[in-house]
């Protein structure tokens, strides 16, 4: 069987082999409870400790300010509901065009009437209306404000001017949630520089393990545990730690940050290559969002109308590759995509959401592009 | 450096040599995002889905009643929280002696106003007072009501008589919570023959990985997600799935059930041997909670006040003997345990909890007999 191209990395990554070296290892001696005081138990506690060490020298953040999760969405939960309990937010602006863990999540918190939720102007290109939010930001409105915008999007890339949004945020007095899973460890990130409150990281998008991720909180805002019990993460995140995936975490971020600047440059060309190609071969094809502005590692396609289209992401799974309809995390269901389908609420034509890896190479683009002629 | 002997084994157990491998088969070959509907995801699927086959096999349950979580604590949190805010209760009945993650959800419960909890009373052997909990269930009181008691205690080893308590919620249209995470795998549960709305599972408490669990929901509860996000587990909990944890949690399970009958015996030797020795060698030593109607893995010894008291944990650990103070989720703090406080509030004694496994020794307790005879 000739091997399979995998252009789904936007929905998840394979394990880096350095990363699976150090979580065997760990799995195979270090079994203690890392809440325990014997010496199985500090083993435990140490590997936790400089795993989070690593992730706070990523961020440029204290360590006190990284809480270990079982993910991105559970950061990106606990991050927006504990802000609204704990920080007396009751007011968030966010845009129709997050990831479903945040939109859900904004949903479950307007049930409660806690807080309500605006959203911000969305461009033609998809990017977030910046002018829109510093209106919003510098109303008269005098609540206790969240804005909650994610850094890149998870279907059509486009990137938020991270810097600006958290002075616009700052100046006005607003905390700032930045859900960074599509990000972390492919765009630099310094978050003394930086003013967010929060941001969120998922270890299995940079070739680290599913079912673990990190939340950052600022050090000056005190929240209180969304999972409560013992007192693991400092009081702040009950429960055994995962501490084989916390390793893995740790040594996938790592491991991204010394070979970022040579899988973007990778992932750059491949889109680039990509795009070029799909314009000479596919009569009529567009791009949702911005090509130019967004993550190297996305890249939807919107293929004309078609009788064929309905069946080409199976089309293309049959010949061997692997890519989406959108977010993973929906794909099970049979609705289209929430942000495809903000942007161009009318269109019948076709999106199939490219995305890349420092392993993809031009050779699997030709015949990625050479196979689709065939399925239009 | 000679072995050491490690008699924590409540706090968490080593992986399973047979769990270890089916792990990192899957890190090395398996990395779809298991909602992807291309061929690695749908691999990924497979696998999660064989494991929760697996569980409910375990406990003569559907599959549609399992669902994957981090742990135990999100386990504990979701049903005690989503019961709450999606079915209408408004009234919880629990113990004193309940793990961290169970009170301190109670706590957060509390403080949003929306239930009540009321402690049922504890006998002088640490018990459940079945009269009292049977009284308040009958009472006048009309409101929609949760019962959430622990299988075994975590701390003192008592056991529920788990049947009995689901018959008196059941005759009372009381919901019942049950947090399992002690007795899964190590007491067989029928869950087609016994009446329990919800129960939890961490399957590094039987030789599982850490970071992974799950929760039952009897069908006919239906409750919204505590993790807002994907499309996961059928809607019922976002988050791309820990695949590998989820396998290592199945195999893990599947084993315990399996050697079942052979690590109850060898662990009930252990636990009557231990007494017999302590007994016969330790002047005024006592038992925390009922040595014989508790769980085989669990003896909480209490040693006479002295000066030295104190530091017996650590002068173990120092001799090579991992053991604990109470649960590992809360050694790091520096207060007494919560359970035994509770059974005996005004003594000055000391509690070491031993918790034993089928891999420890007739041989290692007599060495730490003999070795305690110098600490005391």
């Amino acid at each position: 069987m000739p091997a399979r191209i995998f252009l789904d990395n936007a929905a998840t990554t394979p394990l880096d082999p350095t990363v699976l070296a150090a979580m065997t290892e760990v799995m195979a001696d270090t079994y203690g409870n890392p809440s325990s005081i014997h010496a199985e138990g500090r083993k435990a506690r140490s590997l936790i400790e400089a795993a989070r060490k690593t992730v706070a020298n990523a961020l440029n953040c204290s360590i006190g300010e990284v809480f270990f999760t079982s993910g991105g969405t559970e950061a990106n939960n606990m991050a927006l509901k504990n802000a609204v309990r704990d920080l007396g937010v009751t007011r968030i602006i966010s845009s129709p065009l997050e990831h479903h863990c945040v939109l859900h999540s904004l949903d479950a918190i307007q049930a409660t009437g806690a807080a309500t939720v605006e959203q911000v102007r969305i461009d033609a290109l998809g990017h977030v209306d910046l002018e829109d939010l510093a209106q919003r930001l510098n109303s008269d409105d005098d609540r206790k404000t969240l804005v909650s915008l994610m850094h890149a999007n998870n279907e059509i890339g486009n990137l938020l001017p991270l810097e600006e949004v958290a002075i616009l945020c700052a100046d006005a007095g607003a905390l700032f949630h930045c859900d960074t899973v599509q990000t972390m460890g492919y765009y630099p990130l310094d978050l003394a520089a930086t003013r967010v409150n929060f941001l969120s990281g998922s270890a299995h998008k940079f070739y680290g393990p599913k079912g673990v991720g990190f939340v950052y909180i600022r050090n000056e805002n005190i929240i209180k545990p969304y999972l409560d019990g013992g007192a693991q993460e400092r009081n702040m995140r009950g429960g055994t730690e995962n501490i084989y995936g916390i390793v893995g975490l740790a040594t996938a971020l790592e491991r991204a940050l010394l070979e970022q600047d040579d899988r973007m440059v990778k992932m750059h060309d491949l889109k680039r290559y990509f795009v070029d190609q799909l314009r000479q071969r596919v009569p009529d094809v567009r791009f949702n969002g911005d090509t130019e502005r967004s993550h190297a590692k996305v890249l939807s396609v919107s293929f004309p109308e078609s009788p064929k289209g309905d069946l080409l992401l199976m089309n293309l799974d049959l010949n061997g590759i692997s890519a989406s309809g959108g977010s993973a995390c929906s794909s099970g269901i049979d609705v289209g995509s929430h942000v495809v389908g903000h942007l161009h609420p009318e269109s019948l034509r076709h999106t199939i959401r490219f995305s890349f890896s420092h392993h993809n190479t031009r050779e699997e683009v030709d015949e990625v592009v050479r196979k689709l002629g065939g399925m239009l």
